[in-house]
């Protein structure tokens, strides 16, 4: 079988360790082309750069044999996969895998997440997508433990493909422990109960940081937060139709039209 | 009764053409305050601001007796709602509009949206939302045939509460003729074909700005998009649980544990 064709990227930034250790599992795989952002993503949600000009170039940030090829990109990442796709590669990719993210993108957090997506943007366009987090912040996580279930997780989705109109987001816990297993789960129900740190600038200007806390407002046991809190990896499949068919014939019933 | 408390945002920035009709429709349905951003956040999607600050202030735009309180904020759509819940207004809204975008957010377009993301992440906080475009990117567009239609619609959604874990977004077409009624769709599937136009910047930097063609790649009779083109309001209700229940069977069906 012919060698798969993997596009990486990511939102932590082409230098991020979560990305390094993402490439070197992909590069046992397929034939792998780094398209990253060249500064921090986070939170970025589905952001396009529309009003301002990118700039891409080629980088090589891992001088050993066989290093992939690498572009680093001005923009979001969703920018760098439409980028990726219509100007670097000169063939589909049979998959495009994002992250790992340093931190947890379960439940709502699919919604904000740039590494989300860049998965997101690539099942757009039909390309099998997997978006992985781990869920550590930290700059010095400990990808280690990622490893054997990324590359299952790749390997299966390469097997079996992807569910049409829809892309993998895998979040990893952060434990000591061993991992347990596996689970594909739904999205948990959660938000952000927001707190702003309301500051004044050394020129009296006031201004705010935007923080806040999770609050988890499910107690399901077939979600990816109850999974991660039981040491498994969380598989949702994630869709970007957005269209709450349930809640179509309710408006219907709606006296929209004399 | 009394009135409703309504929050209204945008994401061409608090001056637009659009966001000011919308005002005008509000404060006769209820009471307003604005939280809009202070410059035009096209295509940030769900963008939140983490890394830098954000600056919001009280403004006056508007001159007139009963204009409605309004606060300018540096931050994205989504950082708006989230401002406007937590630090602006002393009490929830009892909804919370977004738009009128200077252009269509039909079909995939949701997903890149910045007025779409602000009623996204009111729907999240809990609080009834929904997003208006008129499929007219001029910022002269003629806003007026959107009046009775977008009234109605919020007075029904004030009247009928909007379906739990839902927001709406409303789509306007652009038509010279009388508009024919409002339908409830699901989002067409569509997306981009992207066209990179690259260019040399005087000191001889290469760099590319996004541009791309709409796919329709759907022919049914039931999507925004086909209400759109036969001179219908389109109202899709939409989600923030992405999980693609439907492809859960398959995925377990995969080798994923041993």
């Amino acid at each position: 079988m012919k060698r798969p064709l993997i596009l990486v990227t990511n939102d932590d930034g082409i230098t991020a360790p979560g990305l390094r250790h993402l490439i070197r599992y992909m590069k046992e795989i397929g034939d792998v082309v780094v398209v990253a952002p060249d500064s921090p993503q986070s939170g970025m949600g589905h952001a396009i750069t529309i009003d301002s000009t990118l700039y891409s170039k080629q980088v090589i940030i891992d001088k050993a044999d066989g290093a992939p090829l690498e572009y680093s990109c001005s923009g979001t990442p969703a920018d760098c996969v439409k980028l990726g796709l219509q100007e670097i590669l000169d063939r589909r990719p049979d998959l495009c895998v994002s992250g790992i993210n340093h931190g947890a993108n379960h439940s709502i957090n699919v919604i904000y997440s740039g590494t989300m997506s860049a998965a997101i943007e690539a099942g757009i366009e039909g390309i099998p997508a997997i978006g992985f987090s781990l869920c550590d912040y930290s700059w010095k996580a400990d990808f280690n433990p990622c490893e054997p279930w990324i590359k299952r997780i790749v390997r299966q989705a390469l097997e079996n493909g992807i569910p049409e109109g829809t892309v993998l987001n895998v979040n990893i816990p952060k434990t000591e422990k061993p991992l347990k297993g596996i689970r594909v789960c739904r999205q948990a129900r959660a938000n952000w109960r927001e707190q702003f740190d309301k500051r004044t600038s050394p020129t009296g200007k006031q201004y705010y940081w935007l923080s806040g806390e999770f609050e988890l407002l499910d107690t399901g046991t077939d979600t990816d937060v109850h999974a991660l809190e039981q040491g498994y990896v969380s598989v949702v499949p994630t869709q970007f139709d957005m269209t709450a068919h349930h809640a179509m014939s309710q408006l219907n019933r709606w006296k929209l039209n004399d």
